[in-house]
């Protein structure tokens, strides 16, 4: 940990593809560290999908030692079974945080969009685009999991008002 | 693990409360273990929580070594912002599971009312006379979220058809 950097773990859960990013952001610098793809087999038993994403966020987690988790909370319109789905992932991506005490931060997808393209409307490939040149890269960060993924930890370096995961509707 | 005996962890999963249940049947006697739930502080981070339920759901496993997990499946009637909680509690029991090798299996509410009571439109009280009638117990078990997963737990024992976790829709 740098003194003045924050550095921030972007996820974009999914038991298939789970996407992340690390930025570190240093005054009006934003940095990407590293970004990509956590992908499980079809064939495995569920179970077994959700350990990998466990074990491999703790890697993240013990590897960066983000001060914060940005996670992108679920679009309402989408059906129950997605819902129930994208959740068990977000599970076990809080829960490897929670072991460790990071706190976790999520962000609608219009805040993330706000915050990264200036309108909460933008459509994707303008995310991608603002994601490159937010972290000075090249090219639009590939695959979607993982700019979705930074495009959330840039939203939360920013300071875009996200919302404390205790204060999420609970069962 | 006895010779000939099937030791089932039968879970309702929740972020504020969790019901577990430890069932063995041994040909066709079943009796109960244990049964309880594990709570969590509504004051709490999310993530803390889930650790929380992750940690404990762990403990069970260690002490009971089932040879199986069996956990109800999301009733289709709810709301997405409810089956995204559930689905994250889920989504901690399954990734403790997954990384002890234990199989999870998924049982509709119907499929878990039939094995128990004899007819998929049970009400709930009749469930809980029911468990109890067949695990042998004085009273029907308390809390709600405990009976639920002895429930769940005993349709797996009678081999009630339950669906193997991989088989579920993913994202």
């Amino acid at each position: 940990m740098n003194g003045g950097a924050l550095t921030v773990l972007g996820i974009d859960p999914g038991t298939a593809a789970t996407g992340y990013g690390v930025v570190v952001s240093r005054g009006q610098e934003l940095s990407a560290i590293c970004g990509g793809v956590i992908t499980t087999g079809a064939g495995e038993p569920l179970e077994r999908r959700l350990a990998a994403i466990f074990a491999q966020i703790g890697d993240l987690l013990d590897e960066h030692s983000p001060q914060a988790i940005a996670v992108e909370d679920i679009f309402f319109g989408r059906n129950v079974r997605t819902a129930f789905a994208v959740g068990q992932a977000r599970g076990v991506v809080l829960g490897a945080a929670g072991l460790r005490d990071t706190p976790c931060f999520t962000y609608t997808p219009q805040a993330i969009k706000l915050a990264v393209c200036g309108t909460g409307q933008a459509p994707k490939d303008q995310v991608q685009r603002m994601v490159a040149a937010l972290l000075g890269l090249a090219a639009p960060p590939e695959p979607d999991h993982a700019a979705d993924a930074l495009a959330v930890a840039i939203c939360h370096a920013n300071h875009a008002g996200g919302v404390r995961s205790e204060a999420q509707t609970l069962h």
